[in-house]
């Protein structure tokens, strides 16, 4: 089905997940972890997050292609604690492991309220918020991050020291309006710097700083310095933090020992990652949270708008109905980008 | 002991902690209950806290007075699950109210690996870096949050719709230097703004908006209008998250169903809270814990600086560092709030 001459076309759920398992098993990875991954990469795809869908196997499959990624992999989990598991990713595909960590937080959280899981051995595991989506779905909060690539320098500091550090957040709301929160704690994305840069304009100074570790405003110099942590010492204590839970605490790599991807494709990363659920069942019945649920929501979408034309939104609603959206009329993919991804299958 | 001709004087830790238990005693609490409030305060001076130490007895004092806190509450404890609990705090004073959350959070994780309190009827429960500091001498990580009166405007509103939501982490190290983050989730505290009115300079445009919700450098006109979030939608989405936290799920009030404390300070503000703590005894050895936090903490402080008279720290060191020095010399006040505080206690 295609939309008119556009060189993007339409795909209904269902082949688009076929067309990445049979990618993933084109890079030699089990069916079953195929279908793994490839939920994690789809939901990603269907919330709009399309930095961290289906077009992340091409990367992926670049770091199998050098050894950099083992497609088949011994996972393995020891139990530390009733609720607390330390989990081995023998250095898969990072949502492989992803998936695993958060099935294990579940089953204890089922059992006895809460349930971790610290994560080592790991890659790139996507964005975090399928994976609070997944758990949202069951009735869990979550909260979620992993370590990175070193890409920031720390407060007062001019070499970089700690990636931007994802995390993230899900309640969830028995009608299906779940908040999730995913935020990465850089200011921003490398990629807005490069396209002020294109564009010819400044960056405000908040965004990143030279080679000096001085503030900034000129993308070509920010290109060669560093971003800075959201929010200056507030979001480096919380990337610190990130990184303490998620490679320090996990037996992961951490800091300047987190390898790069990009410029060492063929090396494990070690990075972890810190999976922590909350079964709210226990906390009272569907109908009590629903409404409160709602009520939070209404208090907040009720608020005067600073602009009529953008109403005062939460975290997650904007994805929630990309996905409500895109389940029922299918997803666009770049025609050269579906058909790369389907070569891959090839390779199996 | 005096210090000169200053208006300030030296005291003890134990002459202040037995000033403090006093004045709680005479504001109608039952000694091993100001015990408790008097441990939170009187660590949040030593830690270098002082907007949160002991001149708080002075305005939780005020409440007592006009029946806005309850000095000889019912607290009552659920079991939710064997590591969820959920604490009422019959609105008692707020630092009794996080210490007994704590305790049941430590006790959970120490069986089970993990243990949370839910807080709901609670009050102004002090800094949250003294109840982390009290988890990492444990052995136990921590994340601890508080919704907050309401005075930030949601990204893209211009009402005020939730708090500063402070939220901490502690990391413990076993050689005590632990790794501690407490924030606020505004860009600055009120105060910041007011000072920079009396100095007549202008203010950055992320600290808060005019009363049309449009940033603001004026102070004057920030003053009238809100507090922005740190980091804008992060630091909105993370506020959220915290009230989710500790106000929806607790059961307590959330978002603008929060009573302001200095506007209806005989009203009871219904906070709520949120303790979750790890035992990370079972993740390692103390050996390998202090090696990993070591290497960390060098990785950081190694940094070259921007400004070399500046090094590089972590969250925490500051903070640590008054702890140990104050213990050692003692604190200062200034003589006429500890009056005021002295006199407390006749009140009993």
């Amino acid at each position: 089905m295609t939309d008119g001459n556009s060189s993007e076309t339409r795909f209904n759920i269902q082949q688009v997940q076929e067309t990445a398992i049979n990618a993933l098993c084109g890079l030699g990875l089990h069916h079953e972890d195929a279908i793994d991954v490839a939920d994690i990469l789809v939901a990603a795809d269907l919330l709009g997050i399309r930095t961290h869908g289906i077009k992340r196997i091409i990367s992926y499959g670049e770091r199998v292609a050098v050894k950099g990624i083992n497609p088949r992999p011994q996972i393995s989990l020891e139990q530390l604690a009733p609720t607390i598991a330390r989990l081995n990713g023998d250095n898969a595909m990072g949502p492989l492991i992803g998936q695993k960590a958060l099935k294990s937080s579940l089953e204890m959280a089922g059992h006895y309220g809460l349930g971790a899981t610290f994560v080592n051995g790991s890659n790139h595991f996507g964005p975090v918020m399928p994976y609070a989506f997944r758990a949202a779905e069951q009735g869990f909060a979550s909260f979620i991050c992993s370590n990175a690539t070193t890409t920031i320098a720390p407060t007062g500091g001019k070499a970089a020291r700690f990636g931007n550090n994802p995390l993230g957040f899900g309640i969830p709301a028995p009608d299906g309006n779940h908040v999730m929160l995913d935020i990465a704690l850089s200011t921003v994305a490398r990629a807005r710097i490069r396209d002020a840069r294109d564009k010819g304009e400044s960056i405000p100074e908040s965004w990143a700083t030279d080679a000096n570790g001085r503030p900034t405003t000129n993308p070509n110099e920010a290109l060669e310095g560093l971003l800075q942590p959201v929010g200056g010492h507030k979001g480096y204590g919380l990337a610190l933090i990130v990184d303490l839970l998620s490679g320090l605490l996990s037996n992961a790599a951490y800091l300047t020992h987190v390898k790069a991807w990009d410029k060492q494709p063929d090396q494990p990363q070690n990075l972890g990652h810190f999976f922590l659920v909350i079964d709210t069942r226990g906390l009272g019945s569907a109908d009590w949270l629903t409404q409160r649920m709602h009520d939070f929501s209404d208090i907040l979408h009720s608020t005067p708008a600073a602009n009529p034309d953008h109403p005062v939104m939460l975290p997650g609603e904007r994805e929630l109905r990309n996905h409500r959206q895109q389940m029922r009329d299918g997803l666009l993919y770049d025609d050269a980008l579906y058909a790369s991804i389907r070569r891959l299958a090839e390779g199996g």
